[in-house]
């Protein structure tokens, strides 16, 4: 096979299939997103039957339990990924909205309308739920989709996707809008990211070495969705029973996102009165604190942090804790160790809590919240593709008006340039 | 001279200064433009030195009489550069605006904010003016940026860089916020182009070579100023007055710019009335006329167009006449060898204007009115880096609003993850 040949043949048919999408109405959108839910449901069978293929071959290949467990489909998981398009059908429509509209001293009147983007590549790993989410997303939003998913879950994929594209056929959707490359080759990748004038944008969604080979490959505009290192700033003037809360919930609720606590920066004033307490409640739960020096002399059982350590996404139940003198200090440590993502501040004080929210940088900044909320559906976006860790085009949760570009639209009556 | 290692540290020094720059009041950005206005009208001669420099090396390389002009400074050129950081300062601070702001069922208030990019680098050819109003215009935003010139304008480049950072310096701008690399080497283009988490977005502005050469080799996401192919189509309800201005307008008044019309689309029932005499008035002006075969039978001294033809960005009193059936013909003539940058349709009939403006994909569409419009001034931007071609984070005329990103700013008052 002619791999080049064959993904270029996919991304053009796509591309063309997306220009027509443009411009269909939303009625063919959401009608082919809810035939899509019921073409999933419906095929429940004979999808749980191509994911027990994925799953031999997982065994296999030895994967570890924590993959196994996201790779697989059961009845229960087909159900919420054919809730998932349902929901998006439900989110209102964002293209042809025009988001602002002024006159010229000429009489020309201008305005701003989201139009889709193009045809976006989604380049992915394991979980086959992505392949549902993405494809809604785009279609919604209007825009053609190329899907490349993980070779470990080839045959759920390649059953979702035609039954995705089936159900889009019927609804009137522009046939090749919805397109998957089953080639498990690698190759294929490469061949994607090279697809400038026919690929718009490339969103990659999965672990470091993935995003880190599509940024460095591709020649695409790329968002990225990254890792988090995020802290929780304890200040002086915080109300301890809210800062505990926060702070165990940020850590502990689920550890495993990007959105999670790795840092917890305390006021030196609060070491006696509030670290010891917190910190015996992290290690009840399980969570393995790594402290700094003055961490110690307040708690003296913790580990101690080494350089490393606060640069690193633990994903998992462990916790640096660093005693700083100020809220500059704070600050200081999140603009020298953070990752951008997600930051807060848990004060009474509120001078401190607008400067904080001013001149720390990160897709989202928190005063009296936990950064676990930095999401599409708690912020009220709705559906989301991921949180961009791009600092162009869509930073933080990405939903369907982030999955749009604009164009200037201007209504004269005989203006020319002077 | 290690490359590498003198544009990593201008570069990362640039970062550090854009951190501090991104929360600089409006008044100290205000009035380090001011002084860099008065800077460069002040050191006028000094200016017009080095300029001599870069034009005597130009004239020993050959360069074209054109490049020679873009290349020159003179006293006018010099006023005109520092008005121009005038009219920046003029323009509101778009750092710091809330877009939106909104409340959840939680309690939670969530709004959008305005925040610098962070650090941009400038990759640009010939005219000097450049290097002061992109240095301007990342500056106003909040931006770092870190310039690098073409080899043929060095001496130019660096003593207008040389004023800028040192009138900065004076007004309290962090040191490095304004750099340029001042090494002529192409490998320093190379080397930012790798600079993955110190420069945050590159701009090219230039010719298509520099486009392609920074697209296909930067691991940073770019924002494209490429060539535009840009259409107006004259339907069978125009008014033929009005048309005339316009085309005429679109391809005669600057031709050498990427919003000036390469093609006019006619329809088929104007042939006879309008196409003759339209033809004669372009041919007057010196336009040289490729025609298609019905294009031919109107207007048999046309010469014939050739298949590349309507593909091809003149830049030139060269235009392109096709002679189509309907709308719907010149539509999918624009969808096959348009750009996407600008595109126009001269009609008197309101469902065919809103279709026109709704269907045609590009950064600008027009209704009776001239392409050349598709520029920040017309659009009451203010002033532009460019006109983006790129279909993500900014399309179009991309000013100070378009040089920043948001941050989610959220103010809670306790709120967990459930």
């Amino acid at each position: 096979m002619d791999i080049k040949q064959y993904v270029s043949d996919k991304a053009k048919k796509a591309k063309a299939a997306s220009r027509a999408l443009a411009n269909c109405s939303t009625e063919i959108k959401n009608n082919a997103l809810f035939k899509m839910a019921a073409g999933l449901e419906k095929e429940s069978g004979m999808l749980i039957a191509e994911n027990k293929k994925d799953l031999v071959a997982a065994g296999q290949k030895g994967l570890s339990k924590a993959m196994i467990d996201r790779l697989t489909l059961d009845a229960d998981r087909i159900k919420a990924m054919a809730d998932g398009l349902r929901e998006v059908a439900a989110l209102p429509d964002p293209v042809g909205e025009v988001t602002r509209m002024w006159r010229r001293p000429n009489g020309m009147q201008i305005g701003k309308m989201r139009v889709p983007i193009g045809l976006i590549g989604i380049i992915y790993e394991s979980r086959p739920n992505v392949t549902a989410d993405s494809a809604a997303l785009c279609l919604k939003s209007g825009n053609g989709v190329l899907l490349r998913g993980g070779s470990e879950a080839v045959h759920s994929n390649t059953a979702i996707a035609n039954i995705l594209s089936g159900a889009g056929a019927e609804a009137g959707i522009p046939e090749g809008a919805v397109s998957f490359i089953e080639n498990p080759d690698r190759a294929c990748v490469m061949e994607m990211l090279k697809l400038n004038g026919v690929v718009d944008l490339i969103i990659p969604r999965g672990g470091e070495g993935l995003i880190r080979m599509v940024s460095e490959n591709s020649t695409i505009p790329v968002i990225k969705h990254d890792k988090g290192v995020c802290h929780v700033y304890v200040d002086c003037k915080a109300d301890a029973a809210m800062a505990g809360e926060i702070c165990f919930n940020a850590k502990v609720q689920r550890p495993g996102t990007c959105n999670a606590m790795e840092t917890m920066l305390v006021h030196k004033d609060l070491g006696a009165s509030f670290l010891p307490a917190m910190l015996d409640r992290f290690m009840k739960a399980g969570v393995e604190i790594r402290g700094c020096a003055k961490t110690k002399t307040f708690v003296p059982a913790v580990k101690a942090a080494t350089d490393k350590d606060w640069d690193t996404e633990y994903n998992d139940l462990v916790l640096n804790v660093k005693v700083v003198d100020s809220m500059d200090d704070a600050m200081e440590h999140i603009a020298l160790h953070g990752s951008q993502h997600s930051e807060a501040i848990v004060t009474d004080d509120y001078a401190k809590a607008l400067r904080f929210q001013r001149e720390v940088d990160a897709s989202a900044v928190f005063v009296n919240a936990s950064t676990r909320l930095n999401d599409g559906f708690e912020f009220g976006l709705g559906a989301e593709i991921g949180i961009s860790t791009t600092r162009i085009h869509a930073r933080g949760p990405m939903g369907l008006e982030e999955l749009t570009s604009t164009k200037f639209i201007v209504f004269g009556n005989g203006q020319i340039r002077k």
